[in-house]
């Protein structure tokens, strides 16, 4: 999302079949809400497939990855790694802590912000390993109630860019989805500005 | 979360077996950020089972209910409905206002606060009928780009909130997460108040 630095979310751990539609959903979670990467297990291709699709139509940059060597690319990760868990610290309270370890403080003072480094935010599928902790600058729990690793994602994401996720603009898209307050209208994105009203309303049905 | 409102998830549509997980993890995520009841179409029994048994262990109060007549739920709601939808309009545009609607606009000024009223919150699964956009008071996307009902649900519900969901306690619990930097520390939520460090620290495994 920023040419300053790149936030990457990796995907800890795969089962194909039964985990399909949820490490689909960590992907597309990601590339909504503003990560430039995603990282799956090289057992994954299945979901790896749909985030592209879905980045091919409605835009990007985002990029896909399928690695078999995870606990390699965090160990060796530069920059900052996040590992989201129900057992980790607060989000409330280490958030702005996560954001001047990036770069992300108070970005709009030329000079007052920290420098940018990248980041990696590891989210859990099959068990993780002990060593990942450890690894980890920082265990974010989003709740320390057990719920879904999507949903740990999306506030994690939306609470790292305090929001500026939400006006990205994407480039080289199909479509567009114009928001409203009722209907269902897509319209052509790369005629856009020749022909702003050449919409495909799919509604009613 | 409060006495004042009641905040209802509602899941509309779950075909059994393929939706069974996101539908579990729209309803652990509707509990674990602020949500006091959830509403499952009734073949989503399993779903139901599992968001209860999470309640019983970890706390609420959180009521699950299963319900055959979704759309006369919705249709019938006495409060305000919001259908979440990547149709809809911007959550960053239009969440002041149902704050507003709901009565959870500066609800620390005494007497300036718009009267709470009951919230229903739609999230999506099979194909939804026309008649919802139209009956929704607001129709909300959290990003107008394809991800996932459940990263949907958790970003509108920490704005709506503002966050103060995350510092909700539960009643009842039989465990609790103690959050920290490093550690998987599960402690004994009844006899806490006699023996707080009678942890049961989980780690390394």
């Amino acid at each position: 999302m920023n040419d300053a630095r790149e936030v990457v979310v990796l995907r800890y751990g795969h089962r194909p079949g039964r985990d399909d539609r949820m490490t689909t959903h960590v992907g597309l979670t990601a590339r909504a809400l503003g990560a430039d990467r995603l990282i799956l297990p090289d057992n994954a291709g299945q979901s790896a497939e749909t985030v592209r699709d879905i980045t091919g139509r409605f835009g990007g940059p985002f990029a896909v990855e399928l690695r078999g060597d995870q606990k390699a690319v965090v160990k060796n990760f530069e920059g900052v790694v996040v590992h989201l868990t129900m057992y980790g610290e607060r989000v409330q309270d280490v958030e702005a802590e996560v954001r001047e370890a990036v770069g992300l403080d108070e970005p709009e003072v030329i000079g007052e912000a920290s420098p940018p480094r990248d980041l990696l935010v590891v989210v859990g599928g099959e068990k993780v390993p002990w060593a990942l902790y450890e690894r980890a600058d920082f265990n974010v729990g989003v709740t320390n109630q057990p719920h879904s690793e999507v949903a740990g994602l999306a506030v994690f994401l939306d609470r790292l860019f305090e929001g500026a996720e939400l006006d990205r603009e994407w480039e080289n898209a199909d479509r567009r989805v114009v928001p409203e307050a009722t209907g269902k209208t897509v319209v052509d994105a790369e005629g856009e500005s020749d022909d702003g009203d050449a919409g495909e309303n799919t509604g009613r049905d």
